[in-house]
Formats: C-alpha cells, structure tokens, sequence
C-alpha cells in the first residue's frame, strides 16, 4: 500500500486506529477452542467486528511463532483474510546483516504479503535497506518504545548531547523516503513527539502503548499529528481482551469504534 | 546445556568452532533439490561431515522463515538431528516488550528446545529478561556486529565517554550471569576485544565473521580468549558452500577439521 492510498483510508474511515492482533492461544474464549483454528477463528471474528473503524491490522508475529508452524498457518490464513484495502504490518521486530535482512524481508514481503514491518535498528544501515528495496512496502524503524526497558538505552545521550533514539531518527531516515518508512513512537511519553517531530515532521509514526500500556491518545495527536495525520495508534490488548467469552467480539467491536469516534474528533480538530 | 558442559565440550573437541546453518534453497545443490526436504537433507549431510570438529550449530532463522512452514519443518528436523551435546543457536535476533520477548522464548526454548537464542538489546532489559528465565537457556546479546552497519550507532560515544555497544555491554550484565548470557562480538575489529574483556572478562563471546566476513581466528583468540576458553567463534557460508556439487558436505568437512586445527594449536597455547 503506498502513503497516499494509507492517507486516502484514514480520510475515509476519520480513524488512524490500528488493532493489534496479538492472539494469545490461552486468552482464546472457551467456545472457540474446540475448532480447528480457533487463533484464526479469533482474529476472523475480531477482524469481521472491527474492520469498519480501523485503517491497520498488526499481528505480532511471535504469538503465532510459539505455538509452531501451526501458528503461521494462523498468521496466514489471518493476512488473507484482512480486506485489501487496510494496512498490515508484520511486527516482528527483525533485523540482522544484509543478505540475511533480505531474507526476512522476502519472507515477510513476499512469502506474506505483508505491507510492512517493524525493524530493530542496532545493527544499522544494511540491516534495514534490504526492507526497503521492495515497491510498495514498509520498514518501520524502532526509534522510542513504551515498555520499561525503553529507558536502559534509547534516552542515553550521545557526546552530541542528543538522546539515543535521536541518532538513531536523524542518520536511519537518510537510508528511505517517507513513503516506504515509518517509525515506532511510544504513547507514554507525549512530550518527547515535539522532540521527534522536530527531526522528522513528515513520516508516519506507529504508536503502541494506547491502552494497556499507558497512553493518552489526545497528547499524541496534539504533539504528534501532522497534515497528513502522519499517525497509526495501536491498541492490541485494550480491544481484542475488551470481553470474554462468546461477545467478546462484539465488545471489541465497541472499544474500537469508541477510539476511532475520538479519532474522528481529533482528526476534525486538525481539518483532516 | 550449561556453561560447564560446554567447556568439556570445547576441550574434549580441542574446538570452539560454532558452525553457521544459512541454508539457502537457492544455493542446496542440485543433486538433492529432488528429495522431499531439500533443506535438512543439506543440513543433514554437513552435520554428518562435520560434527566432530564443532561444538555448536547455529540455524539463522531467517533462511528457513524465508521459505514459509516448510522452512520451520526443515529447520525443526534440522534441530532434532544435532547431536544432544553439541549447543544449539537460533540465532534469530529477536526482542520485545516484556510479555512478546516471553512468547519468543516459549518458541525457541519449548517449542523448539534451542540451548540459545540472538537477542538485540535495544528494547532494554524487559525485552531480554524473559530469555534468562529459562534453566539452562542462554540469551546471546548482540554488543558488537561485525556489519558495515555496525558502525551507524554501536561505536557513537555517549556523554560518558562510552562507546553504545560499551553501555550495553555494562547495563545488560546485572540482568543475568555468565550462566546465562552471552555477547555477540564481531571479528572484524579484533583489537576492540580488549576493550570488552575489561569489561566482561568472563561471558562467553560468540564471535561471527571469521570466514566471509573477514576476521583472523589467530587475532580473536588473544584478545578475546579466557582461561575457560570463553569463544565461540562461527564461520557459516566459508563452511557450508566451500564446496558445490555433490562433494559439499566433504569440503564442508575439510574446512571445518581445518579451522578445528587451528583451534587446537590456540587452546594449547592457552594451556586449555
């Protein structure tokens, strides 16, 4: 999907919402279990219920990997089944030296079909590049995430007096254009966007962290929205876990039309 | 497998010689792309030639996720016919928030039953602790790459005069112990093992880039050897596709008792 149809999208649905699809075997309700696939049974009711106020699916890759190769099954048979016309994201957060980044860009990009992935930038330009040869596909870089462990290194500051993930944001974005990648901001921290949109006010970011962990989703849109909304915020747990047992796909059905209903306002705030 | 049953393994073998399993499909001969599983029977036959000279595999996911669910069946065959005493690797680089990392975990260690796994440090120690809870499981840790990449931010000098891949190196070691952690230190730069044995004199080093990637076996060893021999060095592709054809496995096996060689002469001089 290239940036203009994504924009087209969130004009559309006045949601910037993507729900992540961490579809853990033991959350599974009780009367899903006894089916053949219940994680793609799952995420099938989840995606029926949710699809009209989201513009992004993310499963996160490893609940499919620990259950083995049934879990890609899974995986699969979920991508097939997210309509065309909504951004997937394979969160995986892969990267390694080139020829082998190239691997898992091939298996994800076209083994898949996915339209991006999440990239971990330690290992620097040749672990991301081979992400960003394919048309029409997304490397989202990991620049300052929400968790705990956030803190041990991405906010150290460099001898230039800048904060880690700000190196990483000023060197990672000459390797791509803001049309094949995107960054990963965490929710927690709404303050530090001005930070990030000072270096790069024209990239999409994904922010996780809306939910579960922690985020005020009017903070983000405040210092992080930009004119063409330039926003994907997650929420993985606070929707899908919304209920349980048999309604639990309709109660996720109303946790994600309650953010896209904010969105709609913050988008209109902005005159998007 | 603990680190006391590695160490009899390193001198029993006389090696320290970790074996890198890239399996390209596009680079199995031709002579075996007619079985039914391609992948493991090349992994098969270079286990089979070289077993006596290693002390550890290492499978780079990346080339078996490339190819879909038949890639992970390869790679699971792969796992099961590495003898039990030699340390297995995925060498994966994965890592995440806390309860994600856990769910890597559970598909490397119990799924799977790798002894080990790559693990990128960047997400901070919530990302890497989940890996140290198993018993007798080893989070590698990457400090040092020994890609052109590598250069972008692990060598960038923070406001206390460290190097990144230092910080990493300083913060990451109280969240596990020589029991269960090592580091990922690229050969390319041999003299900078000096600088990292002072600050973990102990750990285990996995040291890539001996082979394709150009480092001097000679060189690693006296910078970054201890007295418990404390290397793991890996060569994949110099190994693995030295030959072509049908005669693979035995240049496989020649380049292997090779490098084994040398180990020996370097242990000996160390008196292990």
């Amino acid at each position: 999907m290239t940036r203009k149809e994504l924009i087209v999208q969130i004009k559309k649905k006045q949601s910037f919402l993507c729900i992540g699809l961490d579809t853990d075997i033991e959350k599974v309700p009780n009367h899903l279990l006894k089916l053949e696939d219940p994680v793609f049974e799952f995420n099938k009711q989840i995606i029926d219920m949710t699809k009209d106020f989201c513009v992004a699916y993310k499963p996160n890759i490893a609940f499919y990997e620990s259950i083995g190769v049934n879990g890609w099954i899974s995986l699969q048979k979920t991508l097939d089944y997210i309509p065309e016309d909504i951004f997937t994201i394979a969160d995986a957060k892969r990267g390694d030296i080139g020829n082998t980044s190239n691997m898992y860009a091939k298996a994800f990009f076209e083994n898949m079909n996915f339209d991006s992935i999440t990239v971990a930038p330690y290992m620097g330009s040749d672990s991301i590049t081979p992400f960003l040869e394919f048309e029409n596909k997304w490397a989202i870089v990991l620049a300052l995430t929400s968790n705990v462990g956030g803190f041990d290194f991405q906010t150290i500051k460099s001898e230039n007096e800048k904060a880690f993930f700000e190196e990483i944001l000023e060197t990672s974005q000459k390797w791509g254009t803001i049309e094949n990648m995107m960054y990963v901001v965490g929710a927690t921290r709404a303050e530090q966007f001005i930070q990030i949109r000072n270096i790069i006010p024209n990239h999409f970011l994904l922010v996780p962290g809306v939910g579960v962990q922690g985020g005020n989703l009017r903070q983000v849109a405040r210092y992080g929205m930009n004119s063409d909304c330039g926003l994907l915020v997650n929420s993985s747990r606070g929707i899908i876990y919304k209920g349980k047992g048999k309604g639990f796909a309709e109660k996720a059905r109303q946790e994600a039309q309650r953010l896209q209903q904010e969105m709609t306002m913050l988008l209109s705030e902005k005159g998007i």
